[in-house]
């Protein structure tokens, strides 16, 4: 599986939660071999639960791994101080993102502590978050923990 | 509540984790008046999953919160990668600790990003988590995405 490939299972995810009313960010973690170990989006809206960004569904649908250094996590949207900590903390070794104009996130300090991260710049990515937080300004910014305007 | 009675409700969530088997760090969220948001404690073992810390599950069971700057969230042991990151994005104005020599996360990051740290050094903190780490040196390096020796 390509990269692109990657990133269309992440966005497929994306969009589903989008149609769920929810935070339209999707993940997926696959192993060095291209093979899927799980995938997720974010559940703020669908389970009433902040805690649950892209990325970390993806995670823990992954389950219990003993290492992540060869792991590739790839999301739709650079990913948040919250993600990229989950990044760092366990040593997940590339990160593909689909886009970071958006949003940027921790996407330099994860580079700058050793991860190998890859923007693959997707206007589809960009067209659907941009869509989403024109429309959605305070869930949008609930979910990053910014005050409302 | 003071400082020592809120940390005594993250203790008994990690005392609470320990019994059940689990990795013992517990956390609660408090609002600024000292009133309790939310509680809870890493969830590895218990629900095999690998995305649920002590501060997290604490943050999810606080539900849904529009800011987070007025907010203390108290922790047995000093935030990992991942919990610093969820903290530093949601803009969680006060992190208590209750220790931070057998791990110490990234606590003076948060410092550097605004965030006021308290570390209480409590021996109850420090005993609880040596004794854990001593029997149990696998599941904790799992916890931390820590390859095994």
């Amino acid at each position: 599986m390509d990269q692109t490939q990657m990133l269309e299972i992440a966005l497929q995810e994306a969009r589903r939660g989008l149609k769920e009313g929810g935070v339209p960010v999707g993940a997926a973690l696959f192993d060095a071999n291209g093979k899927l170990l799980g995938k997720g989006r974010n559940q703020r809206v669908q389970n009433d639960d902040p805690s649950v960004h892209g990325e970390t569904d993806a995670f823990r649908n992954a389950g219990r791994q003993t290492s992540y250094s060869d792991k590739i996590m790839v999301t739709t949207l650079a990913p948040c101080w919250y993600c990229s900590g989950l990044i760092r903390q366990f040593n997940i070794g590339t990160v593909i993102v689909g886009e970071s104009v958006n949003f940027q996130g921790g996407i330099e300090w994860l580079r700058e502590n050793g991860i190998s991260v890859i923007d693959l710049q997707s206007q589809d990515c960009i067209d659907l978050m941009a869509g989403f937080i024109r429309d959605n300004p305070a869930l949008w910014n609930e979910d990053i923990g910014e005050a409302s305007p």
